[in-house]
């Protein structure tokens, strides 16, 4: 894994093929990681047509990546068949319930960052979406997925064709904690934001945004108290729906 | 990566210390995994004392993992740091909410996987411990956690004193669904499962449980109904607590 150091998300993809092959041994290789109980509790829907990234890229706001990567993954939470396998076994599943969704929702997100670091040591390029618990019905409908699945994470995959500069990260000693959580003075939040604060683009950000705080960038404009209490609300829906509430 | 096909969950540590240096590079490294806008919400508590394992032990059912192990660390979702920065740069924090500690928690874990991943690479052993979801308050009280700061995973960290067998991996084509989810048949479910199930320790399982399916291990034994369903509770009650409700 020495690609970790220098790894960036990759958004622009060659014409260059992900083959079946490579693609089904990244796959099988990243369930080596742990899970609950080693139940597996997740799915993966692997979309290659263009019909199906088209369903899925309005959920994903339309970023070019969904239809322009040769592969999109939908990792998904899933206790529907080790359900279905109980119920087929004389077994009484109660995994209707929010811990369950929590349980499963853990298991899909550690395979899938098995699965990108995988991804990344073979030379292949990434995007996680997080836009896939925005609107996560939109996905339901558009991979049918049954009661008791519900997706966590989005992987658009290929081959880079493109090599942005690294970003920045916070220093270590701003999220690391010795025995008990230390909270944050102002001066410790001035220490470990001064470095991304005075990073050229950050300013630039502020300045294009009219912004005077590259934070108001993200409480403003990104990630709104407004968007994430409404999407709150659709999160919980799609969480009853598919039976995890 | 070569070290993914045969990683095992490790239980028994050696006496050899794990150094500050080592533990500091993993932790940094692994900061490399793409998180929401960058943002990097989380955090992680390490705990070397005895008596901070101690406090740690009775949440995690006192598996001896806990106290064992020369390395604990409890990965939170932290929305904490990022509010107390926009606060303190007149940005006004909407992170309140279900929507934000989903996004929390995602980049808690995803982080948390690259640090397994980089450690077991490293030679180095570990046991996720599920149970960090069960009795969350515990955790909270023992750490000292703020409002909006979340466990989601611990990790028991150190050098191995044991070599289990490898563990059984469902087939790959048991998870991986083309374009669209396709339910489970029975005759899908007997053949995804049949190797499982044949499996001489867990035969020897359900005998020793008096159970006539290994099913009914999980969901009368492991997993039950009532359980889970306090534990849903108990995940919603301190989500509250911390102000992600």
């Amino acid at each position: 894994m020495k690609t970790i150091n220098t790894r960036r998300t990759i958004r622009k993809y060659s014409d260059k093929e992900v083959s079946d092959e490579l693609l089904d041994r990244l796959l099988t290789e990243a369930a080596r990681t742990q899970t609950m109980g080693n139940l597996q509790l997740y799915s993966v829907v692997v979309t290659r047509s263009m019909e199906g990234k088209e369903r899925l890229a309005p959920a994903h706001f339309n970023q070019p990546m969904v239809t322009g990567a040769p592969v999109v993954l939908t990792i998904c939470a899933d206790y529907n068949r080790t359900s279905t396998w109980c119920r087929n076994r004389k077994a009484e599943p109660g995994y209707d319930n929010f811990l369950s969704f929590v349980n499963a929702a853990t298991d899909a997100l550690l395979y899938t960052q098995t699965f990108c670091n995988l991804a990344e040591e073979e030379g292949l390029g990434l995007c996680y979406l997080g836009t896939t618990v925005y609107m996560p019905q939109m996905i339901i409908d558009a991979l049918n997925l049954p009661k008791l699945v519900m997706p966590v994470a989005t992987i658009t995959l290929g081959w880079p064709d493109e090599q942005p500069v690294l970003t920045d990260r916070l220093p270590t000693a701003s999220f690391v904690h010795y025995e008990t959580y230390h909270d944050y003075t102002p001066e410790d939040i001035n220490l470990h934001y001064a470095a991304k604060e005075a990073l050229e683009e950050n300013r630039r950000f502020c300045e294009i945004n009219n912004k005077e705080t590259l934070a108001q960038i993200f409480t403003d404009i990104r990630y709104t108290k407004k968007d994430n209490e409404a999407m709150s609300e659709g999160m919980m829906e799609a969480l009853k729906k598919q039976g995890f509430l």
